[in-house]
């Protein structure tokens, strides 16, 4: 039972990451066995703030850490990586060893389609079945899915993820791919019985055969893409430009990051989804005739840090032109992990209260939130608060 | 009746400018003129936005401006040298000389304690007749004094300004000058029975002696210091650490500005002031511990633009040090003249309606508001819409 | 004969702008009548400078302007736009109107692949009479050609550019368009015995069969691609890290533009030149293994206005990562219509004292420059310099 | 003898740190240690770049280091401190852990006024007994001494400065503090026959008295105030700004800064020679008319880390308003350190060529250099490169 967090409920939660060795979910647990340890303060935890002080809500020694990754590398090698990059504290990453291991222990080998043969439904199985027998191993009352693997491209328009029913037909065609490993991810936690966190702007948990089966199932959900660093200021800058009747005429963005997910992201094909789940929330907020272009630029020399740059080009009172421009210098990791803990710890308490389907009063954490239309920080965060009270 | 903004009151409304030939007055009357003759959007004009459409405001076409001033320059010249500086586009200073020259015809001269010799109290009377006899001969309803004078330094204590009867005594005394330009102006608005706004961080009405005299005359006030810039960004910015649960250690502002402001504001003396009202709102939003230099700096080559830059360091997950860096680039009297539009006519209809005291409500525009302890850019406006409902 | 640059040669010397009424080229006329009638300093004319005071350069009053282009709006409107741009001031625009009929009188009808039938010899030797008229008219010493028409893409090998004879061969057939307009203009420019600037980053004059022409001719020519900003700044500061054996790791730039500029180069085929020319330089700076990802964007509320941002990361001693940001803001037609006026006196000079070939020595002028593999600009200026004193 | 800077001279030369403890020297010393071992690159080592191939420089292997300090935490807790501030990677640490010590057992203590009692001359005889006292310890050619200790503010003038006789006998009186520490330890550091180096802004060897000793010994020296942030990007913009003819407005600045310098610093009296040296150079290079506030602001919570913020305004053709702005975020110690052991080398060599007073040669290295008026980066490199081939 937590300390700082109101009564807790006494137990065993679990959370299942998917890329569970990733720079986030590494990040997240080392974090996690650190407040655990009391050796730090649980800055960037939004649960941790008085708003949530009497929600029923799992302590952070309640929370059991498993989950599934196709790399092999070591927890406490990856712990390693992130302090030599400077976001683990070397005398964070002393203490928490032991408990690396431990964690270790709990991943399971994750799908990929390259490496996979035969149909996808047996795999489903398999995925399920390690979230199951982790779930039984631990007594844990429930369990959270979080998808943290690397971003996928948008998906084309299948049939075949519009019913359940046409998409197990397909699921048990073993010449048929017909579900990207998010999806696959997503299914296989509800066919496990769990609720279902999409950190990234994949097409995870969004098909209609996949809402339809948490629907049936009775399990909530929550996404898309983590609100962490541009996003995260543009959806609290643009209402103020909107509030003060100012014109914003256009909004040019520019991201240059390293690590694993420059990678990924200089891929022009996974970029789409980031990039559109982010130029999503600027035209939500300012209307579509806003100019805004918007760049992602792999520069692995910046290892886990990420540097925005956006111009804001706007007009004021008898055409007056003027500007605002910001940097922001950040590590990706650290500002995502504590939110993977408050969403593991709201979605949990969410399904404990029977909650099902979307969970838009979480939208505070989203670039691309599901169940919400709403983008402007401030409502999002008085959405949430006020809910974190029916908690 | 204005067309846009909802029935109007059909009836004259003046608005009184002290400092009436100074950047920010010019703006507004040249931006009033243009929104009257439809030349121009009411981009900048908070009053103008949805939640305002049903409040019973005055139009533009109902405003009826005059004021005080220690300057002689004609309006039409000061409109010329801010076209000349770009906050005011040529084609429209050519529209509005005729109203110009109107105006100007209604400005009086102004109250400064180096030219002015004797007793404060008949020059208060001479200033409070000059703005009796202006709502008389345009047979206004109710006029709204608005101080855009120099920024004064702040004030000392002294016992006459505790209470009405001693500062009504020592104004009849001619050896002394017992209140500053602005309070003379605050003073002499009460006398007249018009609602008042402080624009700048100036004493003006918040001596107890003119609260006590706002009361008796059941007045309603609003103020002080218009929020256009620096502090607008840092009212936003900062509830976004703070819900976040990221701590800031070190906010440090830069501010480049040239004009008459930032010649005023070179005098250590009169930017105290200004520095005191932004770091009070700095420490109201994140508490003391936050390490603020703030700087303002007079730049004359910059003219009407003013710049500036503000590096927050923060810290996030474990002990992760980030940053975030803005520059702001704006026309001042652009980002103010509106403000002032919308506080004469919101002031008007509170004072139309009974309102006594300070307006928390408008703490929206302020960078230290009298009658709220609100500092979250995104609750004011909330509380202002919704105010905004009641009018 | 100028009273600023020494003796001035005292004979009429041409300048024929290919672009004539695009935005450079209007900027460089408006500010050309704009120094010969003394109502402006001669700011960013670097041939004003001190080391040029003995240098036998035309003076302002010698030159003559003429050009072509496919635009037919007029001069004095396009003076218009740039003064509502900000670009001209209006003061100076009311003085130059008379000057600017009497140029728009001498630009005749450019060349357009689209609108032109037939084989291209005709129509350069039409393009190129229409400069011989203008030369024999007024009399002139000599020519410069500087083309100032809008970016043209990369072209691919053609064995028609290798020589002189196969290129004519190919301009005399119906069926072909061997060459882009840029080149084109370079053909006639060299034809009627004028020397060529090359101020943007088309072909132009780099094919063989053109240089052969301009060395048969005895002509000299200069280019390319007028530096202006980002590119200016990269010059300056890479030298830096090099010469304090700090090693630069990336170099992401984001360049903003409006105008007609931003149009062409939004089209990735236009921008492929530009963008070539960049890169170019800083692996010449600072080596081939420095990350740079670079992006062009067409930002239409921009107008005239060109904000660049590049992001530097670097390290130093014992591997510390540091970092240099800069932002770049300025009016490109102002940045580039001086240079394009030194560069037709300096060219004009170096082809009275008999200069054939690539001057190298102008390398200051231009990001990619002809006859020279420096970049640096520190050196550029001295060369530049030194040169000058032997002019 | 060095593997990297050619042939070395195969004889022990010292380098005697005043401040030997301080963030500087600490990383100078970790550093020298890391080269001697091969295990870091010399990035940020000016002296190990290609001109300095041949030139007669002491090799890594070559150098011994002693030092004053009045603090007493051992270098090995220093180089932890620095280690976690992020200045000294963690495995470098751990490779010159021994090398520390021994350094650490060269080190004496320091000359403070308000601990040491009576006359100044036994000080100083002290001071110069322990440079000499270490040189004959180790064999030593020669030894450089070095002022890395905090600066101090402006001196007001003393006639007792004038001359070497008034000093020395002002020294001799116990009632008498003649000397500031950096003047004293110039002093010793000439009585004991060696070569100095001020990296300091403060006082040091410019009094008349000590540039009379160090000619009258034949010694060199250097200074002063390494350049190493803001004024390096300065002397390197400034001149791009004159060669293009463009007329800088104002240029101003902030400087965020936290450990020890930024709290000697934060005392308006210390930073005084800092803002006085750097608007000299501003001053130098574009002319007095420019606007060009400046602040060094404490911020403790930024460690080790400086960024500094420039916004110069500027003019171009046709009188348009243009703006550059920079921020510069860096390690100080990192970014001086090595110039520390380039200046050592450099100025050991010079003294042994038989140079005597200042090197002006060597203004590459500071923002305010002695014996030269040199104020452009590109001019002093290519000046120091050409020393380079004499040495």
């Amino acid at each position: 039972m937590s300390e700082r967090n109101g009564p807790g409920t006494g137990q065993g939660v679990g959370v299942w990451f998917v890329g569970a060795r990733g720079s986030v979910a590494t990040t997240a647990i080392v974090g996690l066995l650190a407040l655990r340890a009391r050796i730090v303060a649980p800055v960037g935890c939004v649960s941790e703030l008085e708003p949530f002080a009497d929600a029923a809500l799992p302590g952070w020694d309640d929370l059991v850490v498993g989950g599934h990754d196709i790399v092999h590398t070591s927890l406490e090698k990856r712990a390693e990586q992130l302090a030599e990059a400077g976001v683990v504290p070397h005398r964070v990453l002393a203490s928490v060893r032991g408990g690396l291991s431990e964690v270790d222990a709990e991943i399971r080998c994750g799908y990929h389609p390259a490496t996979h043969g035969g149909a996808q439904a047996p795999a489903a199985e398999r995925l399920a079945e390690d979230i199951r027998d982790f779930a039984r191993r631990h007594g844990l009352a429930r369990v959270v899915v979080v998808n943290l693997a690397s971003t996928e491209a948008p998906l084309p328009h299948d049939p075949a993820h519009d019913s359940l029913a046409a998409l197990e037909e397909s699921m048990a065609d073993p010449a048929r791919t017909v579900l990207p490993p998010s999806s696959l991810s997503a299914y296989a936690a509800l066919r496990a019985g769990c609720a279902y966190v999409e950190f990234t702007p994949s097409p995870g948990i969004t098909l209609p055969a996949l809402t339809e089966l948490a629907s049936r199932e009775g399990l909530p959900y929550a996404g898309c893409d983590g609100k962490t660093g541009e996003t995260l200021l543009r959806t609290v800058l643009a209402p103020m430009f909107s509030a003060r009747a100012l014109r914003v005429r256009s909004w040019a963005g520019t991201n240059l990051l390293g690590g694993g997910d420059g990678e990924t992201l200089a891929d022009p094909a996974h970029a789409g989804s980031k990039l559109e789940s982010k130029a999503r929330g600027l035209a939500a907020l300012l209307g579509d005739e806003v100019t805004a272009p918007l760049h992602i630029d792999n520069v692995p020399d910046l290892g886990e840090t990420k540097t925005a740059w956006d111009n804001v080009s706007f007009e004021g009172f008898l055409g007056a032109r003027m500007s605002l421009q910001f940097t922001w210098t950040g590590y990706d990791s650290a500002l995502a992990a504590p939110l993977v803990l408050d969403l593991t710890r709201l979605t949990s308490a969410a399904h404990a209260a029977g909650r099902t389907g979307p969970i838009g009063e979480l939208a505070f954490f989203f670039k691309d939130p599901y169940g919400s239309e709403e983008h402007r920080f401030a409502e999002q965060a008085r959405t949430l608060f006020e809910w974190a009270a029916t908690l």
